[in-house]
Protein backbone atom coordinates (compact mmCIF):
# COMPACT_ATOMS: atom_id res chain seq x y z
CA UNK A 1 0.00 0.00 0.00
CA UNK A 2 1.55 3.16 -0.67
CA UNK A 3 1.55 6.73 1.40
CA UNK A 4 -1.63 8.00 2.06
CA UNK A 5 -2.06 11.90 1.37
CA UNK A 6 -5.44 13.40 2.65
CA UNK A 7 -4.67 16.58 -0.05
CA UNK A 8 -5.04 13.87 -2.95
CA UNK A 9 -8.44 12.98 -1.99
CA UNK A 10 -10.92 14.34 -4.11
CA UNK A 11 -14.31 12.00 -4.34
CA UNK A 12 -15.34 9.72 -1.71
CA UNK A 13 -17.66 6.80 -2.27
CA UNK A 14 -19.31 5.05 -0.29
CA UNK A 15 -20.80 2.08 0.84
CA UNK A 16 -24.71 2.07 1.49
CA UNK A 17 -26.17 -0.68 3.48
CA UNK A 18 -24.91 -0.88 7.31
CA UNK A 19 -22.45 2.30 6.57
CA UNK A 20 -24.48 4.70 5.81
CA UNK A 21 -28.09 3.52 6.82
CA UNK A 22 -29.09 1.25 9.58
CA UNK A 23 -30.98 -1.64 7.43
CA UNK A 24 -31.63 -3.97 10.45
CA UNK A 25 -33.37 -1.00 12.63
CA UNK A 26 -35.76 -0.12 9.70
CA UNK A 27 -36.09 -3.42 8.38
CA UNK A 28 -37.96 -4.73 12.44
CA UNK A 29 -39.15 -1.10 12.61
CA UNK A 30 -41.40 -1.64 9.20
CA UNK A 31 -41.95 -4.95 10.24
CA UNK A 32 -43.22 -4.28 14.03
CA UNK A 33 -45.83 -1.84 12.01
CA UNK A 34 -46.95 -4.50 9.72
CA UNK A 35 -47.46 -7.57 12.51
CA UNK A 36 -49.36 -5.04 14.71
CA UNK A 37 -51.31 -4.15 11.58
CA UNK A 38 -52.20 -8.20 11.03
CA UNK A 39 -51.78 -9.09 14.72
CA UNK A 40 -48.94 -11.64 13.44
CA UNK A 41 -46.02 -12.55 16.44
CA UNK A 42 -42.75 -12.63 13.93
CA UNK A 43 -39.42 -12.33 15.25
CA UNK A 44 -38.32 -9.34 12.68
CA UNK A 45 -34.55 -9.11 14.04
CA UNK A 46 -34.50 -12.66 13.09
CA UNK A 47 -36.19 -11.96 9.71
CA UNK A 48 -33.93 -8.95 9.22
CA UNK A 49 -30.63 -10.58 9.35
CA UNK A 50 -32.04 -13.79 7.70
CA UNK A 51 -32.83 -11.89 4.75
CA UNK A 52 -29.61 -10.08 5.09
CA UNK A 53 -27.92 -13.21 5.05
CA UNK A 54 -29.78 -14.37 1.64
CA UNK A 55 -27.70 -11.35 -0.12
CA UNK A 56 -24.32 -12.23 -0.73
CA UNK A 57 -25.30 -15.74 -1.76
CA UNK A 58 -27.59 -14.55 -4.23
CA UNK A 59 -24.99 -12.09 -5.38
CA UNK A 60 -22.14 -14.68 -5.80
CA UNK A 61 -24.71 -16.67 -8.14
CA UNK A 62 -25.37 -13.39 -10.24
CA UNK A 63 -21.37 -13.03 -10.07
CA UNK A 64 -20.68 -16.83 -10.93
CA UNK A 65 -23.36 -16.57 -14.20
CA UNK A 66 -25.66 -19.27 -12.32
CA UNK A 67 -28.39 -16.91 -12.72
CA UNK A 68 -28.32 -13.67 -15.20
CA UNK A 69 -27.69 -10.41 -13.84
CA UNK A 70 -30.39 -8.86 -11.52
CA UNK A 71 -30.59 -5.87 -9.48
CA UNK A 72 -30.30 -6.02 -6.00
CA UNK A 73 -34.43 -5.37 -5.98
CA UNK A 74 -34.75 -8.82 -8.20
CA UNK A 75 -32.29 -10.06 -5.40
CA UNK A 76 -34.08 -9.22 -2.62
CA UNK A 77 -37.28 -10.30 -4.32
CA UNK A 78 -36.07 -14.17 -4.61
CA UNK A 79 -34.70 -13.96 -1.02
CA UNK A 80 -38.23 -12.49 0.68
CA UNK A 81 -39.88 -14.73 -1.27
CA UNK A 82 -38.00 -18.16 0.30
CA UNK A 83 -38.82 -16.06 3.79
CA UNK A 84 -42.10 -15.85 3.44
CA UNK A 85 -43.27 -19.56 4.79
CA UNK A 86 -39.97 -19.52 7.59
CA UNK A 87 -41.25 -16.93 8.73
CA UNK A 88 -45.70 -17.07 8.60
CA UNK A 89 -46.11 -14.49 6.22
CA UNK A 90 -48.16 -16.67 3.53
CA UNK A 91 -51.20 -14.15 4.39
CA UNK A 92 -49.30 -10.90 2.53
CA UNK A 93 -50.75 -9.88 -0.66
CA UNK A 94 -48.46 -9.46 -3.95
CA UNK A 95 -49.07 -5.81 -3.05
CA UNK A 96 -48.05 -6.21 0.21
CA UNK A 97 -45.12 -8.50 -0.56
CA UNK A 98 -43.84 -6.13 -3.22
CA UNK A 99 -44.08 -2.93 -1.14
CA UNK A 100 -42.09 -5.24 1.97
CA UNK A 101 -39.48 -5.72 -0.64
CA UNK A 102 -38.81 -2.15 -1.25
CA UNK A 103 -38.22 -1.45 2.30
CA UNK A 104 -35.06 -1.63 1.56
CA UNK A 105 -35.67 1.78 0.01
CA UNK A 106 -36.99 3.23 3.23
CA UNK A 107 -34.09 2.64 5.40
CA UNK A 108 -32.89 5.15 8.04
CA UNK A 109 -29.56 6.79 7.90
CA UNK A 110 -27.34 6.38 10.98
CA UNK A 111 -28.06 9.23 13.21
CA UNK A 112 -24.15 11.30 11.92
CA UNK A 113 -24.69 10.37 8.82
CA UNK A 114 -26.66 13.68 7.64
CA UNK A 115 -24.61 16.27 9.38
CA UNK A 116 -21.21 13.86 7.79
CA UNK A 117 -21.83 14.25 4.83
CA UNK A 118 -23.13 17.87 4.43
CA UNK A 119 -19.27 18.58 5.57
CA UNK A 120 -17.79 15.92 3.65
CA UNK A 121 -19.86 17.60 0.42
CA UNK A 122 -18.57 21.11 1.51
CA UNK A 123 -14.91 20.25 0.00
CA UNK A 124 -15.19 17.04 -1.72
CA UNK A 125 -17.80 15.22 -4.63
CA UNK A 126 -19.74 12.46 -2.20
CA UNK A 127 -21.09 9.67 -4.04
CA UNK A 128 -23.08 6.29 -3.52
CA UNK A 129 -21.43 3.20 -4.25
CA UNK A 130 -23.10 0.53 -2.90
CA UNK A 131 -24.40 -2.92 -4.65
CA UNK A 132 -27.92 -1.59 -4.32
CA UNK A 133 -29.73 -0.41 -7.88
CA UNK A 134 -29.80 3.05 -8.82
CA UNK A 135 -33.61 3.23 -7.70
CA UNK A 136 -32.91 2.20 -4.73
CA UNK A 137 -30.28 4.56 -3.87
CA UNK A 138 -32.81 7.06 -5.30
CA UNK A 139 -35.44 6.95 -3.38
CA UNK A 140 -33.37 6.10 -0.02
CA UNK A 141 -31.69 9.65 -0.74
CA UNK A 142 -35.19 11.27 -0.71
CA UNK A 143 -36.55 9.96 1.56
CA UNK A 144 -33.34 10.12 4.04
CA UNK A 145 -32.09 13.40 2.90
CA UNK A 146 -29.19 12.13 2.15
CA UNK A 147 -27.38 14.93 0.23
CA UNK A 148 -25.08 13.01 -2.71
CA UNK A 149 -23.62 14.95 -5.52
CA UNK A 150 -24.08 11.52 -7.41
CA UNK A 151 -25.41 8.19 -7.41
CA UNK A 152 -23.13 5.07 -8.79
CA UNK A 153 -24.05 1.58 -8.43
CA UNK A 154 -22.99 -1.44 -9.03
CA UNK A 155 -25.74 -1.71 -11.20
CA UNK A 156 -23.72 0.60 -13.99
CA UNK A 157 -20.96 -1.69 -13.98
CA UNK A 158 -22.61 -4.84 -14.15
CA UNK A 159 -20.46 -6.26 -11.65
CA UNK A 160 -21.44 -6.78 -7.82
CA UNK A 161 -18.40 -5.49 -4.93
CA UNK A 162 -15.39 -6.26 -4.23
CA UNK A 163 -15.20 -6.95 -7.54
CA UNK A 164 -12.58 -4.58 -8.87
CA UNK A 165 -14.78 -3.19 -12.42
CA UNK A 166 -16.74 -1.68 -9.65
CA UNK A 167 -14.22 0.81 -7.83
CA UNK A 168 -12.46 1.32 -11.20
CA UNK A 169 -15.62 1.89 -12.90
CA UNK A 170 -16.72 4.58 -10.38
CA UNK A 171 -13.07 6.54 -10.51
CA UNK A 172 -13.62 6.31 -13.97
CA UNK A 173 -16.97 7.69 -13.94
CA UNK A 174 -15.97 10.74 -11.66
CA UNK A 175 -12.94 11.25 -13.77
CA UNK A 176 -10.09 11.10 -11.40
CA UNK A 177 -7.54 8.88 -10.63
CA UNK A 178 -8.02 6.06 -8.42
CA UNK A 179 -5.91 7.26 -5.57
CA UNK A 180 -7.87 10.23 -5.39
CA UNK A 181 -10.98 8.64 -5.01
CA UNK A 182 -11.50 7.42 -0.82
CA UNK A 183 -14.06 4.37 -0.14
CA UNK A 184 -15.74 4.38 2.83
CA UNK A 185 -17.07 1.57 4.50
CA UNK A 186 -17.91 0.01 7.74
CA UNK A 187 -17.28 -3.45 6.31
CA UNK A 188 -13.57 -4.65 5.95
CA UNK A 189 -14.40 -7.20 2.86
CA UNK A 190 -15.65 -4.09 0.74
CA UNK A 191 -12.02 -2.14 1.77
CA UNK A 192 -10.21 -4.97 0.87
CA UNK A 193 -11.70 -4.74 -2.59
CA UNK A 194 -11.18 -1.06 -2.98
CA UNK A 195 -7.22 -1.59 -2.47
CA UNK A 196 -6.73 -4.18 -4.74
CA UNK A 197 -8.60 -2.05 -6.95
CA UNK A 198 -6.07 0.74 -5.89
CA UNK A 199 -8.25 2.96 -4.19
CA UNK A 200 -7.52 4.64 -0.34
CA UNK A 201 -9.75 3.40 2.23
CA UNK A 202 -11.54 4.66 5.41
CA UNK A 203 -13.04 1.66 7.86
CA UNK A 204 -16.15 3.51 9.61
CA UNK A 205 -17.22 1.54 12.89
CA UNK A 206 -20.71 0.54 12.72
CA UNK A 207 -20.89 -1.24 16.07
CA UNK A 208 -24.60 -1.74 16.00
CA UNK A 209 -25.11 -2.97 12.57
CA UNK A 210 -26.18 -6.25 13.37
CA UNK A 211 -28.01 -4.98 16.76
CA UNK A 212 -26.84 -4.36 20.46
CA UNK A 213 -26.58 -8.27 21.18
CA UNK A 214 -25.76 -9.73 17.93
CA UNK A 215 -27.16 -13.16 17.23
CA UNK A 216 -27.70 -13.19 13.81
CA UNK A 217 -24.71 -11.27 12.42
CA UNK A 218 -22.09 -13.08 10.08
CA UNK A 219 -18.63 -13.83 11.45
CA UNK A 220 -16.21 -11.06 11.39
CA UNK A 221 -15.21 -9.86 7.94
CA UNK A 222 -11.70 -8.11 9.62
CA UNK A 223 -8.52 -10.07 8.76
CA UNK A 224 -5.52 -9.79 10.83
CA UNK A 225 -3.56 -7.75 7.94
CA UNK A 226 -6.17 -5.41 7.16
CA UNK A 227 -4.71 -1.87 7.22
CA UNK A 228 -6.78 1.27 6.06
CA UNK A 229 -5.74 4.52 5.48
CA UNK A 230 -8.57 5.62 7.72
CA UNK A 231 -10.63 4.53 10.87
CA UNK A 232 -13.06 6.82 11.76
CA UNK A 233 -15.99 6.66 14.59
CA UNK A 234 -18.88 7.87 12.24
CA UNK A 235 -19.30 10.39 9.46
CA UNK A 236 -18.93 13.48 11.41
CA UNK A 237 -15.51 12.38 13.16
CA UNK A 238 -14.17 11.17 8.75
CA UNK A 239 -15.06 14.92 8.24
CA UNK A 240 -12.88 15.98 11.19
CA UNK A 241 -9.96 13.50 9.85
CA UNK A 242 -10.17 15.14 6.19
CA UNK A 243 -10.52 18.56 7.39
CA UNK A 244 -13.96 19.00 5.86
CA UNK B 1 -49.27 9.90 -28.27
CA UNK B 2 -51.37 8.97 -25.63
CA UNK B 3 -53.58 11.21 -23.35
CA UNK B 4 -51.29 13.33 -20.86
CA UNK B 5 -51.94 12.77 -17.48
CA UNK B 6 -49.79 15.02 -14.95
CA UNK B 7 -50.78 13.12 -11.94
CA UNK B 8 -48.95 9.65 -13.09
CA UNK B 9 -45.65 11.65 -13.52
CA UNK B 10 -43.01 10.61 -10.51
CA UNK B 11 -39.97 11.81 -12.04
CA UNK B 12 -38.07 13.97 -14.62
CA UNK B 13 -35.01 13.97 -16.65
CA UNK B 14 -33.36 17.14 -17.70
CA UNK B 15 -31.39 18.04 -20.67
CA UNK B 16 -28.53 19.93 -19.70
CA UNK B 17 -26.65 22.06 -22.19
CA UNK B 18 -28.85 24.97 -23.10
CA UNK B 19 -31.98 23.89 -21.28
CA UNK B 20 -30.23 23.93 -17.82
CA UNK B 21 -27.19 25.95 -18.39
CA UNK B 22 -26.37 28.77 -20.32
CA UNK B 23 -23.24 27.24 -22.28
CA UNK B 24 -22.64 30.09 -24.78
CA UNK B 25 -22.81 32.94 -22.19
CA UNK B 26 -20.16 30.85 -20.16
CA UNK B 27 -17.73 30.09 -22.34
CA UNK B 28 -18.01 33.69 -23.83
CA UNK B 29 -17.62 35.09 -20.14
CA UNK B 30 -14.51 32.36 -19.48
CA UNK B 31 -13.48 33.49 -23.10
CA UNK B 32 -12.82 36.75 -22.70
CA UNK B 33 -11.24 36.80 -19.05
CA UNK B 34 -8.37 34.47 -21.11
CA UNK B 35 -8.29 37.16 -23.58
CA UNK B 36 -8.27 39.79 -21.34
CA UNK B 37 -5.19 38.08 -19.70
CA UNK B 38 -3.73 37.28 -22.82
CA UNK B 39 -3.78 40.46 -24.43
CA UNK B 40 -5.78 38.29 -27.73
CA UNK B 41 -8.49 39.62 -29.53
CA UNK B 42 -10.46 36.59 -30.23
CA UNK B 43 -14.59 36.90 -31.39
CA UNK B 44 -15.46 34.58 -28.08
CA UNK B 45 -18.80 33.87 -29.36
CA UNK B 46 -17.68 32.96 -32.58
CA UNK B 47 -15.76 30.40 -30.78
CA UNK B 48 -18.29 29.27 -28.64
CA UNK B 49 -21.27 28.74 -31.55
CA UNK B 50 -18.50 27.10 -33.29
CA UNK B 51 -17.66 24.41 -30.70
CA UNK B 52 -21.24 23.80 -30.30
CA UNK B 53 -22.05 23.58 -33.64
CA UNK B 54 -19.13 20.62 -33.94
CA UNK B 55 -20.79 18.66 -31.02
CA UNK B 56 -23.51 16.85 -33.35
CA UNK B 57 -21.04 15.23 -35.82
CA UNK B 58 -19.08 14.21 -33.71
CA UNK B 59 -21.67 12.52 -31.35
CA UNK B 60 -22.68 11.49 -35.30
CA UNK B 61 -18.90 9.74 -36.20
CA UNK B 62 -19.51 7.94 -32.66
CA UNK B 63 -22.83 6.72 -33.29
CA UNK B 64 -21.89 5.43 -36.87
CA UNK B 65 -19.04 3.75 -35.44
CA UNK B 66 -16.41 5.96 -37.35
CA UNK B 67 -15.08 6.39 -34.28
CA UNK B 68 -15.13 4.35 -30.92
CA UNK B 69 -17.52 5.43 -28.08
CA UNK B 70 -16.12 8.23 -26.78
CA UNK B 71 -16.96 10.87 -23.48
CA UNK B 72 -18.42 14.63 -24.28
CA UNK B 73 -14.84 15.31 -22.83
CA UNK B 74 -12.88 13.56 -25.32
CA UNK B 75 -15.58 14.84 -28.05
CA UNK B 76 -15.13 18.14 -27.01
CA UNK B 77 -11.47 18.36 -26.95
CA UNK B 78 -11.04 17.30 -30.62
CA UNK B 79 -13.31 19.51 -31.67
CA UNK B 80 -11.64 22.40 -29.36
CA UNK B 81 -7.70 21.40 -31.00
CA UNK B 82 -9.75 21.60 -34.93
CA UNK B 83 -10.68 25.30 -33.09
CA UNK B 84 -7.15 26.49 -31.71
CA UNK B 85 -5.44 27.78 -35.38
CA UNK B 86 -9.08 28.99 -36.83
CA UNK B 87 -8.93 31.30 -33.53
CA UNK B 88 -5.38 32.28 -32.92
CA UNK B 89 -5.40 30.42 -30.04
CA UNK B 90 -2.10 28.67 -30.70
CA UNK B 91 -0.76 30.20 -27.50
CA UNK B 92 -2.24 28.11 -25.08
CA UNK B 93 -0.07 25.44 -23.23
CA UNK B 94 -0.87 21.82 -22.92
CA UNK B 95 -2.56 22.48 -19.33
CA UNK B 96 -4.37 25.67 -20.10
CA UNK B 97 -5.99 23.78 -23.70
CA UNK B 98 -7.23 20.99 -20.85
CA UNK B 99 -8.28 23.70 -18.98
CA UNK B 100 -10.35 25.40 -21.42
CA UNK B 101 -11.56 22.21 -22.32
CA UNK B 102 -13.36 21.98 -19.17
CA UNK B 103 -15.29 25.22 -19.33
CA UNK B 104 -18.06 22.68 -20.41
CA UNK B 105 -18.09 21.69 -16.27
CA UNK B 106 -17.69 25.44 -15.77
CA UNK B 107 -21.38 26.75 -17.06
CA UNK B 108 -23.69 29.23 -15.36
CA UNK B 109 -27.49 27.80 -14.75
CA UNK B 110 -30.38 29.77 -16.14
CA UNK B 111 -31.03 32.47 -13.74
CA UNK B 112 -34.30 30.67 -13.03
CA UNK B 113 -32.78 26.67 -13.07
CA UNK B 114 -32.19 26.60 -9.46
CA UNK B 115 -35.55 27.70 -7.88
CA UNK B 116 -37.34 25.89 -10.45
CA UNK B 117 -35.37 22.71 -9.67
CA UNK B 118 -35.60 23.32 -5.84
CA UNK B 119 -39.62 22.82 -6.48
CA UNK B 120 -40.12 20.18 -8.82
CA UNK B 121 -37.99 18.34 -6.47
CA UNK B 122 -39.68 19.02 -3.11
CA UNK B 123 -42.31 16.57 -5.53
CA UNK B 124 -40.65 14.47 -8.25
CA UNK B 125 -36.90 12.89 -8.88
CA UNK B 126 -35.47 15.26 -10.39
CA UNK B 127 -32.17 13.73 -12.85
CA UNK B 128 -30.04 15.30 -15.58
CA UNK B 129 -30.13 13.20 -18.89
CA UNK B 130 -27.70 14.66 -20.85
CA UNK B 131 -25.08 13.19 -23.58
CA UNK B 132 -22.62 15.26 -21.33
CA UNK B 133 -20.37 12.55 -19.17
CA UNK B 134 -20.67 11.83 -15.55
CA UNK B 135 -17.94 13.94 -14.42
CA UNK B 136 -18.94 17.09 -16.43
CA UNK B 137 -22.32 16.85 -15.14
CA UNK B 138 -21.07 16.32 -11.21
CA UNK B 139 -18.40 19.00 -11.33
CA UNK B 140 -21.39 21.59 -13.05
CA UNK B 141 -24.04 20.45 -10.74
CA UNK B 142 -21.64 21.44 -7.32
CA UNK B 143 -20.47 24.42 -9.14
CA UNK B 144 -23.89 25.76 -10.20
CA UNK B 145 -25.88 24.38 -7.15
CA UNK B 146 -28.19 22.17 -9.19
CA UNK B 147 -30.02 19.95 -7.16
CA UNK B 148 -30.54 16.69 -8.61
CA UNK B 149 -31.75 13.55 -6.84
CA UNK B 150 -29.80 11.88 -9.42
CA UNK B 151 -26.99 12.17 -12.75
CA UNK B 152 -27.71 10.17 -15.15
CA UNK B 153 -25.93 10.23 -18.41
CA UNK B 154 -25.70 9.06 -22.32
CA UNK B 155 -22.29 7.70 -21.04
CA UNK B 156 -24.02 5.02 -18.95
CA UNK B 157 -25.89 3.76 -21.87
CA UNK B 158 -23.14 4.45 -24.05
CA UNK B 159 -25.92 5.33 -26.77
CA UNK B 160 -26.19 9.07 -27.41
CA UNK B 161 -29.48 10.88 -27.20
CA UNK B 162 -32.02 10.81 -29.22
CA UNK B 163 -31.41 7.28 -29.70
CA UNK B 164 -34.35 5.53 -28.06
CA UNK B 165 -31.74 3.46 -25.46
CA UNK B 166 -30.68 6.30 -23.24
CA UNK B 167 -34.46 7.42 -22.83
CA UNK B 168 -35.55 3.84 -22.09
CA UNK B 169 -32.84 3.12 -19.83
CA UNK B 170 -33.40 6.52 -17.41
CA UNK B 171 -36.77 5.07 -17.01
CA UNK B 172 -35.44 1.52 -16.16
CA UNK B 173 -32.42 2.79 -14.16
CA UNK B 174 -34.91 4.94 -11.81
CA UNK B 175 -37.25 1.70 -11.51
CA UNK B 176 -40.24 3.62 -13.15
CA UNK B 177 -42.26 3.46 -16.23
CA UNK B 178 -41.74 5.46 -19.46
CA UNK B 179 -45.00 7.19 -19.09
CA UNK B 180 -44.34 8.06 -15.72
CA UNK B 181 -41.11 9.80 -16.84
CA UNK B 182 -41.34 13.62 -18.02
CA UNK B 183 -37.88 14.38 -20.63
CA UNK B 184 -37.66 18.08 -20.20
CA UNK B 185 -35.63 20.26 -23.34
CA UNK B 186 -35.67 23.13 -25.03
CA UNK B 187 -34.93 21.18 -28.22
CA UNK B 188 -37.85 19.56 -30.23
CA UNK B 189 -35.19 17.17 -31.36
CA UNK B 190 -34.84 15.69 -27.95
CA UNK B 191 -37.60 15.24 -26.90
CA UNK B 192 -38.89 13.66 -30.69
CA UNK B 193 -36.40 11.03 -29.06
CA UNK B 194 -37.87 10.89 -25.95
CA UNK B 195 -41.53 10.60 -27.70
CA UNK B 196 -40.63 7.71 -30.13
CA UNK B 197 -39.23 5.98 -26.87
CA UNK B 198 -42.58 6.39 -25.28
CA UNK B 199 -42.02 9.17 -22.61
CA UNK B 200 -44.14 12.43 -22.09
CA UNK B 201 -42.33 15.74 -22.99
CA UNK B 202 -41.97 19.19 -22.03
CA UNK B 203 -40.37 21.87 -23.89
CA UNK B 204 -38.66 24.71 -22.02
CA UNK B 205 -38.39 27.81 -24.66
CA UNK B 206 -34.47 28.90 -24.14
CA UNK B 207 -34.88 31.77 -26.94
CA UNK B 208 -31.50 33.18 -25.94
CA UNK B 209 -29.47 29.99 -26.18
CA UNK B 210 -27.48 31.68 -29.08
CA UNK B 211 -27.45 34.76 -27.52
CA UNK B 212 -29.47 38.41 -28.26
CA UNK B 213 -28.82 38.20 -32.02
CA UNK B 214 -28.54 34.83 -32.90
CA UNK B 215 -26.05 34.62 -36.12
CA UNK B 216 -24.17 31.42 -34.81
CA UNK B 217 -27.51 29.11 -34.37
CA UNK B 218 -28.47 26.25 -36.27
CA UNK B 219 -31.60 26.09 -38.11
CA UNK B 220 -34.32 25.80 -36.40
CA UNK B 221 -35.13 22.15 -35.24
CA UNK B 222 -38.72 22.44 -34.75
CA UNK B 223 -41.12 20.20 -37.17
CA UNK B 224 -44.82 21.41 -38.04
CA UNK B 225 -46.36 18.46 -36.48
CA UNK B 226 -44.58 18.41 -33.16
CA UNK B 227 -46.46 18.53 -30.48
CA UNK B 228 -45.30 18.07 -26.47
CA UNK B 229 -47.37 17.45 -23.50
CA UNK B 230 -46.36 20.91 -22.03
CA UNK B 231 -44.51 23.97 -23.61
CA UNK B 232 -43.05 26.17 -20.09
CA UNK B 233 -41.27 29.76 -20.31
CA UNK B 234 -38.61 28.30 -17.83
CA UNK B 235 -38.40 25.75 -14.83
CA UNK B 236 -40.61 28.04 -12.58
CA UNK B 237 -43.79 27.60 -14.98
CA UNK B 238 -42.77 24.19 -15.10
CA UNK B 239 -42.88 23.96 -11.86
CA UNK B 240 -46.31 25.85 -11.67
CA UNK B 241 -47.75 23.80 -14.11
CA UNK B 242 -47.03 20.48 -12.57
CA UNK B 243 -48.34 21.71 -9.62
CA UNK B 244 -44.56 21.52 -7.79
Amino acid sequence: MSEFDPRAIRALVFDVFGTVVDWRASIVREGEALGAAKGWQVDWPAFADTWRAGYQPAMQRARSGEIAWTSVDGLHRTILDSLIPRFGLEGLDEVERAHLNLVWHRLDAWPDAVAGLMRLKSRFVISTLSNGNIALLVNMAKRAALPWDCVLSAEIMRHYKPDPEVYQGAAQLLGIERHELLMVAAHPGDLRGAQRAGLPTALVRRPLEYGPNPTGAPPPDALPDDRFDLVASDFVDLAQRLRA
